[in-house]
């Protein structure tokens, strides 16, 4: 992943940076930005262990770019609808690339990881407009300069061949299937169907504030925690996988990327109606 | 790859850092160098097209590093033995890790991409002492501290799983075929062959100096020129891929690492002595 990256090709020499907070990637990344100079946290919902998206902030018009994460993993929270700045807008969508439709032109650059929705771990894409990178009085190192990367086109070191090949495959698998727009259509049927059975079973809540709501990772607790080693025994018998929150945040943790089908939300539901009937 | 990992792990803040030029590869790391500090080439085989591996060199004791390129893929030049320092020794063994032994003792740090005698493209493998790295007074950005990766497990960030799981694979198999010294031994054979076949046929003739001859990349040329069509057409026709040269140096390059047999060899020099008798 490139949060390194971000600051050396977008943090003008003296100027600053703004970051919004909503989890352990924008936290990393804000990490990197202040190792290279001044950087705002404009917005941030860890008072809340990032259980919102901020809405309503500023950003100052003086910012040499805006950066956040479109998706948070681990607290099961997304950016619903971008915000409206005039500052380059740089997003990391390592999580729900190609999940939904966006509008790729409101971003100076867009940057994921393979390995939710693309390919496998390996490989990072960066989508960015040339004219709007670098330009911030640094030296850059060969290696971390993006305009270097993409005068050779991508391959002034070897690439991850095999990473690229596999996201290549996965490309063509969401075109032949409908595209990005057919993608979010059963990206949203899957997480309707999951929060539906969250917010209707009495033993289970939703974490996150609903407006928020993750159609990626849907994350969720049993109100009574007593209940959940035997709820633990019949997701696990039902051949789920990986259930289990984040240590970070505890409860559970359903991630639904484009490569799961709406059969498998299915089963975990059908898992939650049939534990609820005989604990409830 | 990880050129510009090392002056900011290993160059201190207002300290020097000594280099080695012997191709394309220390070239790159070199620049990578400059960028961070003061870099000394303190020795270089650009004058002669990088055709030999300088020797007899001086090291300033006082400099942070020493680093070099142990195999040099383009020109087919390899240090067949290791220069005597009090400086810590870095190395990009990137072209012939596990291909001999080496005292791996002797050096600060070994890095090597996995590509070619390890795995796919995808991951560099990073070897080194915690003790003899870091304390450069730098302030590192997390992704670039290898202390932080080292302290991490190699997980900091989301592992190249594929690419680390064939380099395993790769790793068993050397094992199971009688470890790095089988493997030396099978190298040697094959560089043997072929290096033999280069000397006694005389429409052939090596562009190294004999004793700094790689046992990875093996540089030729047919000294008329006049019959590379000719010679292009019956290799190719032989099944034999990517034996042209370098675009820098021209000619012909066989690339031998651990995974190709003798058996292959054989085929190519079948096809130069088959060539000679019908060209001589």
């Amino acid at each position: 992943m490139g949060f390194h990256m971000i600051p050396q090709n977008y943090l003008k020499v003296g100027g600053k940076s703004a970051y919004a907070n909503t989890g352990e990637w924008s936290a990393r990344a804000i990490k990197e930005a202040k190792m290279a100079g001044e950087t705002l946290v404009v917005a941030s919902s860890e008072d809340k262990n990032f259980n919102y998206i901020p809405k309503g902030f500023d950003i100052p018009s003086d910012a040499d770019y805006f950066h956040f994460t479109s998706n948070n993993t681990i607290f099961g929270t997304q950016f619903k609808s971008f915000p409206k700045t005039s500052v380059p807008m740089l997003c990391d969508m390592s999580s729900d690339i190609f999940s939904r439709k966006i509008n790729a032109a409101d971003f100076a650059l867009i940057y994921a990881g393979a390995q939710k929705n693309m390919g496998p771990a390996g490989a990072t894409v960066y989508l960015f407009d040339p004219e709007r990178t670098g330009n911030t009085g640094r030296k850059l190192s060969p290696m971390m300069d993006l305009k270097n990367h993409a005068s050779k086109d991508s391959m002034y070191n070897t690439p991850p061949v095999y990473a690229i090949y596999v996201s290549m495959l996965t490309m063509e698998w969401i075109k032949a299937n409908g595209g990005v727009e057919a993608a979010e259509s059963r990206n949203n049927a899957k997480a309707k169907l999951l929060y539906d059975a969250i917010d209707t079973l009495p033993l289970f809540q939703g974490t996150t504030a609903v407006e928020d709501r993750s159609a990626m990772n849907a994350t969720f607790i049993l109100k009574d925690a007593a209940l959940e080693a035997g709820f633990d025994a019949v997701w696990k018998a039902a051949g789920i996988n990986g259930l289990r929150g984040h240590r970070s945040v505890g409860g559970y943790r359903a991630s639904m990327y484009n490569a799961l089908p709406l059969e498998s939300v299915q089963v975990l539901v059908d898992v939650m109606n049939d534990f609820s009937k005989k604990n409830g």
